[in-house]
């Protein structure tokens, strides 16, 4: 990173990308109940392709030197490996069956990564208006006003988040719905939204206790989740209590007390 | 019901009610937070209270004749039988998990029955400020802007909402979790929001296409969202496929088009 770009302008870039982009996420959410099939999957593609672009071009005008690995990119050219350099790793629309389905539980997600350490991180819901911004060392934000996760010390009184995710082969249903059989015996209640980074800021404001995902997309939906979540005062773990790795496509978080029970439930559920 | 009090009428004064038990809902929303758990679960109550007496007080006011179940009444009095007098069942605050967590899906939900069958449906979520409204043979809308179920006619591409429930039995959640495991195989995802009058109101707009659970609270969390989508064209029956019963705590919804497939697939996943 050049020496001069402090994390505040680096977050204001992100910032202004989210919106920009969000913009165009809002115009096609009104827009998909109006076309058939085959134009949504077509509005789909053309809205992740408009926003990963948008978010791209605005952040390499800004910082021509740093890295970028965006679903969409991946999606076309292959996996990017993380480096140490920053790195921008972009989610241009996060919640795609939801924003097919015009279920207000869609976002960009933009976080950017400096020694592999997810360092700033923006969620921006542009349907319900709800900017979650995370910088690391400065805390973490919705719409401008300072959260923190919930202090919540019980299981059994526990929102849990989690999704069903995109695989239907019999072992992973299997073992999604066995462990959704377990954990259901120790937590309050559960919730899907159907988006990751929406489920990490969730974490993040207090509104859920517990979130677990396994085989999501990729890295570029937990990249600026977990600066949040970690600013409110969050931990964000691999299920299996061991360290997170953002390219796992394994993430658990919850405030600190609620950790290694959680992961006590979540190893027993298995 | 006297002979002068139009349907649009009723509609009118139901909507006023929900709206300033919408004013008390969001107040104690943002209030939950501040306050211990013991205040958590009296702000609740106190809510729920308020709420009720004041949608009660207003209609009661109006049209006096009429006949009132409420969730609280019922709660504190045992349950009210069902009779063709017009009645007004209510829902002072359909969520109330989501309430004390802050997770933005809790609402108002008020229903009148006429002749036992819901003409008049008002639900409102006051914290994404969301009015649904429907009259029987008058349409549905929401915001004032008219809602349609969707046009899906393929399971696999369909969205489902359901519910976790609050029994913990082992049958019942096996149950819960065996019909989960059928359906996700069938279904294009799942949805858990935590509202069943929300996740009605869902299917009237079209944001979600399949929607059932079983063992909920009472007639007050289906009389006022049935309404709603039956005049957004959609249909609300029995899981089993028979007629829809208020006071069953058993409900499916869908388009039409979808109602056979997934009253079958309901069926398959018992």
């Amino acid at each position: 990173m050049a020496e001069n770009d402090s994390l505040a302008q680096l977050l204001a870039s992100a910032v202004d990308a989210a919106k920009k982009a969000g913009e165009i996420i809002r115009k096609g959410f009104y827009e998909t109940k109006h076309v058939e099939h085959k134009g949504q999957v077509d509005l789909v593609t053309e809205t992740d392709k408009a926003c990963e672009d948008l978010i791209f071009n605005h952040l390499k005008n800004l910082y021509p030197t740093h890295k970028f690995i965006g679903e969409e990119t991946t999606a076309a050219c292959g996996v990017t490996e993380l480096t140490d350099d920053p790195t921008w790793i972009v989610d241009p629309l996060d919640g795609t069956t939801n924003f097919v389905h015009g279920f207000p539980f869609v976002c960009v997600s933009i976080g950017l990564t400096i020694g592999k350490i997810p360092t700033v991180g923006v969620v921006y819901n542009p349907i319900i208006d709800e900017l979650f911004t995370g910088v690391r060392g400065g805390g973490a934000f919705l719409n401008g006003k300072p959260i923190k996760v919930s202090s919540q010390t019980e299981l059994v009184k526990s929102l849990l988040a989690t999704e069903a995710g995109i695989q239907r082969d019999n072992l992973t249903v299997d073992a999604t719905t066995n462990r959704l059989n377990s954990l259901l015996f120790k937590v309050r209640s559960l919730r899907m939204s159907g988006s990751c980074a929406l489920n990490l800021c969730g974490i993040a404001c207090g509104r859920l206790d517990l979130f677990y995902e396994l085989g999501f997309g990729g890295p570029w939906d937990v990249a600026g989740g977990a600066v949040i979540v970690t600013e409110a005062g969050g931990s964000v773990y691999d299920p299996s209590g061991k360290e997170f790795d953002i390219t796992s496509q394994r993430v658990a978080a919850s405030n600190p007390l609620l950790k290694d029970a959680f992961v006590g439930a979540l190893l027993e559920s298995e």
